[in-house]
């Protein structure tokens, strides 16, 4: 059984929570955030203790740490957790330093501990179908891969003015998901970006719509689309080319009702966002962690993971200002 | 808090242990089971204890019972239930014996106890969009209501001989089904039945292979198709054809993926059986039978739901044998 | 070059004529019509001559007529035709009674000249596409054949008058897609019908919604729905199940442009009615004829096979009174 | 009744042979070609005279020429068509080279002709209804475009020499795609091409995969995604995100059979090419040209759109091989 301690008590801390307790394998046993009322409710609820972080990288009772507190402190509790023994499972993106994560890296590195990075896409059903697929060969050599993902609706300026933009924060899903599929990170990124859905975004010096392409050395392309809003849900789809044929993993539903009348036939929406979206695929992601720790298989993501993704990020945001590609290399050579 | 005695391990049973115990409002106290060590087995996994069934019954704090023992003893346990004052939740079918179920009814009529009868798919997310679509009158006025409904893989032939035979242990569903959509029961029922898929289910005075139709007094018809094989999964649709326009609940797919290639476009096989389908709906199940225990709302399917079901069923098993309608009237007139 | 008459200038002997000069073996000589204005117009359309039917029935060049008149003319026509040699196109149904069809299709026996039935759908490349898929095994053995066939609006009750009815009229065309489908008659009709789109149908004798289920010798069994109004379009659906999977062919959309907003995902509604939904299978029932005629393969769809269907037609029509299931033997030994 | 020369008489020459033919305003006169049996078999089958390209230009008799010749003869016999003043319809491209398009361009402005482009796919019955629905501003504010254009296969490499490349060959379309869609020419052009399909087309100079990403003054963003092979067929798509929604142009399928199995759930594949897919969009192209040179209607494609297509092909030209952004007015000023 697997003892855990849960670092911040926001909104998808309490998904983490459900997807620890729920597991047959792990048990949470204490609960830390600054807001001390949010990390209460957690507790009562699943029946863990508030304790502060200190507290819990001390006791040598808990095995693993999950991280999921705000993006500015996951590099120091990382190397905290790794420092003090803990197998780590942290919410994305590392950090919106690059030079910090790479930092962080070398750190844990000669801890020897276990740290995955919580790019929940990799284990949602749809996605790994599809990553399946193209690993069985089923349409041969992939060429040409496409990423669409839109959220439902723009965050508040506030909330885009410290998060690091739409490719640190966004898009780095699909990076991820990118390098996910294809197996490898690409050669060079070009972006281009414009802030169309809300001129406050492009105020505030961030991009709300963007196409990225990506150039692999082998030839391959991929080429990734973000839009901060599509009004009928969370779309999130995923196609590959390949030389024997196409995969598409497409959007869910809320539900499978079609109504033919005479202005359409017309069917339900995709599914909101990403709560409605991959709730299977955080307790998915959860058991991958525990599988990991427990030696049974390697894990699934890892540190180095997000470092490429958030390497990805930097070269779309230099891109994106320059209009001329940035090569990966020339960011972590 | 609903205190809840769980009559019945079977596998069932786990489903609807974890419906009770996932639910903030219920937990699970006791299970009783002639098998013991699945007694034992269930009450380890869910924190709660074996016990006999007159035990449960006779536990003034203890609420509820939910019956998920074998269909013979359902007329038994929802008397002795009620008499001892506990609310009901039971599974299909009441009884295999209308005359029986009958009995049943009016003796629990007397004791005043809330007895709801699982027929699940009523909290399907697909089934109750689609019925509270022609509830808002999105489709006008109801005419032709049709119900697919083929299981993966017939059973064994010995449970056949026990089950009641098809009408009365897998097209049930489906009557109550087609009075969940059009609001009542129908007039007649005139069913067509054949053993094409197994000669052995012909063999045990069973078909497989059947199409039900429904006349309803004001015109309305319904159809109901059933077939004990269906080798793609489990094959749940509803479609209502209305004065302004048709509704449909398709089925649920494994996944999104579609792969296109030289040999065509293929995407992911309906949900294998009820367990994969049926899963939220259990859960839906459980919240509605809590909330009408505490009064909040009527209860959404009544035992009468449960009679009226079984005498379709009754009604289809004569009319397949005799080649003609015939009418529920001379039945439980 | 087969030289051809057309018997009838009304809407669908358009159709006919087109697909007739569009045929690169056979050209359009003469029409005839008691509306000669009618007539005439086509004749200018297509570079024909106008001439009464019995010129045209007379004149030794023409090879073929095709008979698109009204219905209580076919048996007549066909036999004259035949008696003066010509290769017979009839549209559907031979005739009202079953009798005079039985006497027509014997007296057209011994000229020995080819006679078509117009079942139109069975050219329809969706159709055709599954048949040709029942055929080469892909789904194993068939048992349950579906039908749905639901027209855009009901017609006139003044032409329902002298339509023979819902089952001779419009259903006939399902009775004959079943025995195209299952390669069989049905040995008995079971048929429920109602009133219920329009109450002057009923007025006039006449049902406008209906199921009627065929029961094979073999314990096959195949149902058909029909509605004389959906007003999202013409819904013409079939779908088989078999002992290896389930083939189905939906209907046609008038575009394949899809919309996702708030309301949901619309996409466009069934092509509007048979002119839409069938004119490429007007076309290859003509080319079909042609290489019959030329002797280069066999007649698709025989006098014989518009016996059967309206054999079935009046099964149905009678199951409908009687409430009974009606053999087909008992019709037509 | 427009009287046509069509010049050239390949097989692209058929199909517009059938437009004209076909269409009861216009006929066919004369066919010219090089290869005078080619000529002289389209004659015959629509009932026109073979002739060389001066005898129609210079007969007066004859109002229109359809050229559909090589590419490399489209601006010289548009100059000489409308100096003989007939109105034209001209396949794509204008012409390999920008510079010689642009002179075609002036000489044409002084003779008040119409000259019309076949980007046949402004007809496609799908792309017309999503460009309609944009109109009427059914998504709100177009955002972010994105097309979808596969080829079944690619061509032989000798083609590929001569053919301009895939931008100014086969992406050419989809740059006229975008134009009509967005309403207007992109600022810049971004581009990135491999040649991973087929390394011999590489070695012709060419790319056989591309994205090419367009941005427009006010913001918005298009990406269109091509390769040589999608071996499921002809793979025509495009969506577009608004400020309240999104449409999608989906691909035709052979027919609308689907199967399940075991194996999944199979559909028909998408049609094969462009012949298949685009024949009701060559006769649509034909009607509107028949409609604008009655004057009933405006030219729906101009040669300015033509130059402008040709103009952005020429950019990606440029930018697949710096790696950096083109912008149109470089080029066009």
């Amino acid at each position: 059984m697997l003892k855990v301690g849960l670092l911040g008590a926001g909104r998808i801390a309490g998904v983490h929570a459900t997807a620890i307790t729920s597991h047959p394998g792990s048990s949470l046993v204490a609960v830390s955030d600054i807001n001390t009322a949010a990390a209460q409710k957690i507790a009562a609820q699943y029946g863990a203790e508030v304790r502060d972080t200190d507290n819990i990288l001390q006791d040598r009772t808990i095995d693993a740490v999950l991280i999921a507190t705000s993006t500015d402190t996951h590099s120091d509790l990382i190397e905290r957790a790794t420092a003090a023994g803990k197998a780590v499972l942290c919410e994305k993106p590392v950090d919106l330093s690059l030079a910090r994560a790479r930092a962080c890296q070398e750190a844990v590195a000669s801890t020897g501990c276990p740290v995955m990075i919580g790019f929940n896409r990799r284990f949602d059903p749809n996605f790994s179908a599809l990553k399946k697929a193209v690993h069985a060969g089923e349409i041969g050599k992939p060429e040409l891969l496409s990423i669409t993902s839109f959220d439902p609706a723009p965050p508040p300026v506030s909330y885009i003015k410290v998060s690091g933009g739409l490719f640190r924060d966004m898009m780095i899903h699909d990076f991820d998901m990118a390098n996910f599929i294809m197996g490898t990170a690409p050669a060079t990124v070009t972006a281009v970006g414009s802030s169309i859905v809300d001129p406050e975004i492009g105020g505030a010096g961030d991009v709300d719509t963007a196409v990225v392409t990506l150039s692999y050395a082998d030839g391959r392309i991929a080429v990734i689309k973000n839009s901060r809003r599509a009004v009928y849900g969370y779309d999130q789809r995923v196609e590959l080319l390949g030389s024997d044929g196409l995969l598409q993993a497409q959007n869910m539903l809320e539900n499978t009702v079609v109504k033919s009348t005479t202005q359409g036939v017309t069917g339900a929406k995709p599914t909101y966002f990403f709560l409605e979206r991959y709730m299977p695929a955080y307790a998915a992601e959860w058991a991958a962690f525990v599988e990991a720790v427990d030696g049974a298989k390697p894990l699934p993501v890892t540190l180095d993971d997000g470092v490429a993704a958030l390497a990805m990020a930097e070269a779309a945001t230099l891109s994106v200002r320059t209009g001329a590609p940035v090569s990966i290399a020339s960011l972590i050579g």
